[in-house]
């Protein structure tokens, strides 16, 4: 190719991904996964579900995408889920006006201003459009909100919003998921699914998209006493970029702290375990399922960054390739959410969003009461009774040494009201208590599905130099790949071939691998096209093979192009093995005859 | 229990699926699939893709929900996709008014009649609102177009849906999905993912709904040439139920016609082999999911009911029991659906819908063709002189014998123009073609996987007399339970054996089954727990089977309660052999020793 390969042309030409729509001029930040991405953003979502969920004993729910109004005024997301829009007078372009202005200037945190001072700092900079070079000065920058939203039923309906994250379908569950993990902490919940964000102007293909799939897990705890299982990772290194280090003018060397989990944690440099313990256990998913760990590393947010109920919070970033440059973007975040989420449905909602905690032992408390007695009250106070008793009570309550004297008082709309101590029927009771309901904290780890899949294409995308033409191909891990083996008839006019490759696909499939046949064009390009899909293994069918006894095929291996004849009858058995781990295609090439492959292979 | 078991009361109890968003009231139809439903619907699913992508080699796809507007001009569902709606002037409530006349009338297919047909029956009929009583009469009956419409981008924005099926998601792609295909028909594409219909009032909880999961496949083909391997499906025994035997008075027996799939081609009773070809899959995949059969049929839809296009639609129908006793209900459709999608997308946008076919055989076409001499028009003609040559030009594809002559006469608005042949340069070319450009026909097998979900859970809900007690169980297929193996320490608080059943559930896992484990309540409660989700077979740990030698746990069975001793170390061997049917439990019984169940078991 000779030029830098592209992963948006290999993409659409292969069939990874391509914006969606096109025959109709496309809709900005919508994409269409064809038959390759479709196949590896499965894989990425069975791989995360094997971890995030499987393994750590999580439950996965499907809510739906569509949610009613109620949700997100309690999430806040419908006050705040916003961005900065300015809008040009000329041409009616939109823009993210923060970004103009970081743009710009040296601000490089925008988005924490208020609009009107962005308003102001376009004028101040005589900022344009970058549509049509038209000056913005003068244009009212507003916040609009991100929600893609519409209307549930017929007529005017009632509000309905798309998910801006998978997280409040599972947030807004609660009370029955408790339920099913029998009100016991600590418990996870997981959601893979598309998720929402009705963006400005989507501008970087499938970086910034409207829609998108997220893979979510809300781990709910009981912050006094859950603790995660750190000796799991304790030993998984990580790179590690904490606030303190992207503040510094000169940081040293890199400027990130390469350490394992238990030393962060040791060292405090990440202050919750449990945010720690999945940073460990993400960065082993990202070598697992293939993503560059060069590439790879754990940024802290920086105070301002982060929301004002987040304990804490680190995000996964990976590098990909631009026009412009190489660039970080953020593939997953992990934040400690407090018990923010579950209070503020337990204040919106009537349902109840706490567990139930018991007590190592029965705690006995002194509960002071006042039962007053009506039948004097009522008399003395006409009207006003009820609320002097509702006084009483909460005097008890706040400052129980008030009815120590032989009478009380209470203020009640401005009016003094003083009351026998006996007639307030004051007493400090007893009480047993069991235990106490609690509001379970939450540790979120969120994964962007949908840039793991670029991240993956990205990393894996090589250029070689097989046979004397340069060549592109995806070193796809053999569990991300769309495609496991290709199997070819040397020739597709020669019908023996073709039903033995047919009969090779069925073997192949039934030993449980994902096969796919091809018998279009010369057997060059047939290589180079699953080279470019990363197909780990293609196996030919040739007029030798068929001679030979034992009847014989080639496997061809994607990363160095090389070439064994082996016999029909061990091809599943060394597919299993090279699986498996238990060969690799040297000791295959050791073992069998090498063929040879000419220039055009 | 004593009493109907309700599939939605055990849904709810159970985490299979319950109306979301009930903290805050819930939003009719929507609903949220629990731990247990979410993971029978992936089983859904993956059983799907394993059929009708996979082995029918089809490519699967992930395209946006939400597509821009003239998606659905094209696809006519902008005007059409439509619901007769009657609001109550009193209450204010929502009615689908064809419903209400259906119910009220001998008319069963009022879908078909006018609005204002229907509005004359509600007040002829003197109808009233199902909600409060109020009289209906005289309130108008108006289309309303039941797509989601949200607003894509800032300001007023571009008008986008949700889209009301996946297909539309594989047609609109139809330009490049076919270069994946390399141009060769016939090719299918398959679409796991949620779908949307703004239902005007819901009431039927998971089977009508607002946004539900389709799996859809679009099979393009060559109607001339492409014809399915019916061979693959000729023996398999479908259920059917014809138009005619619809509409018969008095239909013969139950009404059906029992039938293999090739003599339902060969006796015309399907017409469409290729529509016979996938209920022929159908059947067997509901089979290998395990919908009953009993309650199965395939129905072919009445002349009136099909879309203009359709060629043959038939549904595949199962039973449910509701309130109001056993219910046909729609869980997939088969439709042969001509070129009607890629033709109007190709007439609604500029990107080509058709392949290339090319011939066995080059074609010599005799082509008429004129050149009219413009030097000679203009002069003569003015203004007109291009429409005259334009008109030339059809007149000689329309009636190249009109050329015969020494001069032609055309008709331009109404005004004759006389041209000499030799000025019109009319001529035939023969040329030869390689091939055409065809417009594939489609085949759609569209299964509704929320419905299959019900069904899969109706069909299995059982109920039985075990150790004295009444029983409620799913006998789910193994390949659809959430849950293969449940795991528990026979108490909670003695370590060792909480200590065994983790390594054993393990164990289990690393062999590939999907294991839980439980340690809370009685024993008792979590067999019935299991029984409850389906779980085929639970593993208990006691005191007596860690003294054997070797050690041993007991291995019940969800559909008997039958429980045998084995060795721990052959525990996996066990599973395996009755996954892959080469053992069942009752010789699992007879080589081991039976355990001996009490009445509370």
């Amino acid at each position: 190719m000779g030029q830098q390969v592209d992963v948006v042309e290999l993409a659409k030409r292969r069939g990874f991904f391509f914006a969606a729509s096109e025959a109709y001029g496309g809709a900005a930040g919508f994409y269409t996964f064809g038959p390759e991405g479709a196949a590896l953003k499965r894989n990425v979502e069975a791989a995360w579900r094997d971890r995030f969920a499987l393994r750590e004993d999580n439950e996965e729910i499907a809510a739906p995408t569509i949610m009613p109004e109620p949700v997100f005024e309690a999430s806040g997301h419908l006050d705040g889920f916003d961005d900065m829009l300015v809008e040009c007078a000329d041409c009616g372009e939109s823009h993210r006006a923060d970004h103009l202005v970081e743009g710009a200037t040296d601000i490089e945190d925008a988005e924490a201003l208020d609009p009107t001072e962005v308003a102001d700092l376009i004028s101040e900079h005589n900022l344009t459009c970058p549509a049509c070079n038209a000056e913005l000065t003068g244009q009212p920058v507003e916040e609009f909100n991100l929600m893609f939203e519409t209307s549930i039923g017929p007529g005017s309906g009632s509000p309905g919003y798309l998910r801006p994250e998978t997280a409040q379908g599972i947030f807004v569950e609660f009370p029955r998921l408790k339920e099913y993990a029998r009100g016991k902490l600590p418990f996870g919940v997981t959601q893979i699914g598309p998720a929402y964000r009705n963006e400005i102007s989507p501008r970087r293909g499938l970086i910034r998209v409207r829609e998108f799939t997220q893979a979510e897990l809300e781990q709910f705890i009981d912050p006094e006493e859950d603790e995660p299982d750190l000796t799991k990772v304790a030993d998984v290194d990580l790179r590690l970029y904490p606030a303190p280090e992207q503040a510094e003018d000169e940081p040293a060397e890199d400027g990130y702290i390469h350490t394992t989990v238990s030393d962060a944690v040791e060292q405090n440099i990440i202050t919750s375990d449990w945010i720690a313990y999945y940073l460990g256990v993400a960065q082993e998913w990202y070598e697992r399922v293939g993503i560059d760990t060069e590439k790879l590393r754990f940024r802290q947010h920086l105070p301002g960054e982060r929301a004002h109920y987040a304990a804490d919070c680190w995000d996964a970033e990976a590098t990909i390739d631009t026009a412009v440059g190489t660039d970080w973007i953020e593939i997953a975040g992990f934040s400690s959410r407090s018990d923010y989420d579950l209070s503020k449905h337990a204040e919106h909602s009537d349902d109840s969003f706490t567990v139930f905690k018991q007590y190592d032992e029965p705690k006995t408390v002194e509960r002071p009461s006042v039962d007053p007695d009506m039948a004097t009250l009522g008399p003395e106070f006409g009207g006003d009774a009820g609320a002097v008793a509702d006084a009483l009570e909460s005097l008890a309550e706040r400052d129980p040494s008030a009815f120590d004297g032989e009478d009380v008082t209470v203020v009640v709309d401005g009016e003094e009201f003083t009351v026998d101590t006996d007639v307030a029927g004051f007493e400090v009771v007893e009480e047993t208590e069991a235990g106490e309901h609690i509001t379970p904290h939450v540790i979120e780890p969120s994964f962007g599905v949908d840039r793991t899949v670029y991240a993956l294409i990205d990393h894996a995308l090589s250029t070689d130099e097989l046979g004397g033409e340069e060549r592109t191909y995806l070193s796809l891990d053999a569990e991300m790949s769309p495609t496991d083996v290709a199997v070819f008839p040397l020739v597709s006019n020669h019908e023996p071939l073709v039903e033995a490759a047919d009969e090779i696909v069925q073997t192949i499939r039934t030993a449980g691998f994902d096969a796919t046949s091809d018998e279009s064009g010369s057997i060059g390009r047939r290589y180079r096209r699953q080279d470019e899909v990363g197909t780990p293994f293609c196996v030919t069918v040739d007029r030798d093979g068929m001679e030979d006894d034992p009847q014989t095929v080639t496997l061809r291996h994607r990363d160095t192009g090389a070439q064994a004849r082996i016999p029909t009858n061990e091809l599943v058995g060394q597919l299993e093995a090279l699986r498996d781990g238990d060969a690799n295609f040297e000791a295959l090439l050791s073992r069998y005859e090498t063929v040879e492959t000419g220039t055009a292979e």
